[in-house]
């Protein structure tokens, strides 16, 4: 199974009610990844193929299964001798300490990952219990962010292909970019950003900020959190609920980072604007 | 609990590392939605409040749950007295036939809704059990598509607004609006597009575009199956797999619909155009 993440497309072309041609098109690649711990069937997610690891890392680290790289063994991707369609998209993880895992529980939190509770206040106060709100007095310049979008566009390779990939990066307090990652989901290219964090060591991440392409979820930045990311920023508007998370979790909260401007709407402390 | 689609938040705004000024902003409301089916909780979404019965109804619909509208007894929002946060928040489908309905196979198809199916080829046979492809021979003028975007732009008052929301929309062949809606959540703005129609009693929607303002996943040209529509366009690009999935069901599917220009990725044959 190829994990590029693009690909071509015989296209027409239309202009003004004509056929004006046909040409060849890249497409963003959406294929479906079942994600099993110990053998267990625990999610499947529509994701861009390529770091896979780096992707089911980051959603244990976030659904809170594993915290540290050394509580993962192993992650396998599963063969198959039937069905060389589903090869590469079956993943199976063992886990240092798999006797750890309350898998009723990780089923019930995935089966509601759309989601994660039952009404705003009832999801804020479940993931209070799995993450603490942050405590660091982490500051960023706020000239640094001025500078996110034209880092993150420079890597955005696929998308500058396709048009179709959203995008996520993790940067440091000097505003350098360590890694950044696309997928037609939002939430699997931060995923895949705090998974690559966390097989790096580099957890916690408290003094780091999230980037991420479009709008800001109220899991985008719940995902911050489960790796101590104290601030996140957006291209686009953060959602009510977003903003009411962080509030919650001390953490900053940025949007409509564009050209030499950003809204702040939460923790207006760690921005550090004159 | 209020059914605003936005919500006023105070934020900050900085310009050039500097706070530029501090005002009242509006947010695109974020908040869960438990589902329930006969009292059994089916799944959470994380939606924008308002149309909630359009919600759920398209939510059923395309879960091959319901058909007709006549299949829906009664919905209605769940109160609670104990937690007043909740209220609004949680809804109660009574069925008209609630013997057919397959609870496991449900929830075992909802768990893996961010998704649906192991691999490309599982979940496009899987789905090829509950909606067949298409037969009818439905064709659209082309120059129809140039009107969409306009006519989609008038009714996004929240997006105007927050910038954070998703549209979907449903017209007919002269490309006269019939329903539109705004959510946080793009597969979320289509299903109360498509309940609102099943509710209407319009299906099968057999000479209907499907509009969507940002990108097609797999997972929208699969809903727009469900209600029979035969055209799917967007104003961004389709990932690969919907691409896939509406040439195996004979669904026409544009992309980049813009100005006086689009693409067309699938059925050709639906798109009259000289």
């Amino acid at each position: 199974m190829a994990s590029r993440p693009t690909r071509s497309a015989k296209i027409r072309t239309v202009r003004k009610g004509r056929i004006a041609g046909a040409r060849a098109d890249r497409l963003a690649v959406e294929e479906p990844l079942e994600i099993r711990v110990e053998g267990k069937g625990v999610a499947v997610v529509m994701r861009t193929p390529g770091d896979d690891d780096d992707l089911v890392s980051g959603f244990l680290l976030t659904e809170g299964v594993v915290r540290e790289p050394t509580d993962i063994f192993e992650i396998t991707h599963c063969r198959s001798a039937d069905d060389r369609s589903r090869e590469g998209n079956v993943v199976d993880v063992l886990l240092h300490k798999p006797e750890t895992v309350n898998f009723e529980a990780l089923t019930r939190h995935v089966f509601s990952a759309t989601s994660c509770g039952l009404c705003g206040k009832a999801s804020i106060d479940a993931v209070h219990q799995s993450f603490a709100p942050l405590r660091a007095r982490f500051r960023i310049d706020a000239r640094v962010l001025h500078s996110l979008p034209g880092a993150l566009a420079k890597t955005q390779a696929a998308f500058r292909e396709t048009g179709g990939l959203h995008a996520a990066a993790l940067f440091d307090a000097e505003g350098t970019l360590l890694v950044a990652r696309e997928d037609v989901g939002r939430h699997n290219a931060v995923d895949k950003v705090l998974g690559h964090a966390l097989r790096k060591g580099w957890l916690p991440l408290d003094r780091h900020m999230l980037f991420v392409s479009g709008r800001t979820s109220f899991e985008i930045v719940q995902k911050a959190l489960a790796a101590r990311v104290p601030v996140v920023a957006g291209i686009s508007a953060p959602s009510s609920l977003a903003v009411q998370f962080a509030r919650a979790n001390k953490q900053g909260l940025a949007g409509f980072v564009r050209d030499d401007r950003f809204n702040i709407y939460a923790g207006a402390s760690r921005f550090a604007a004159r």
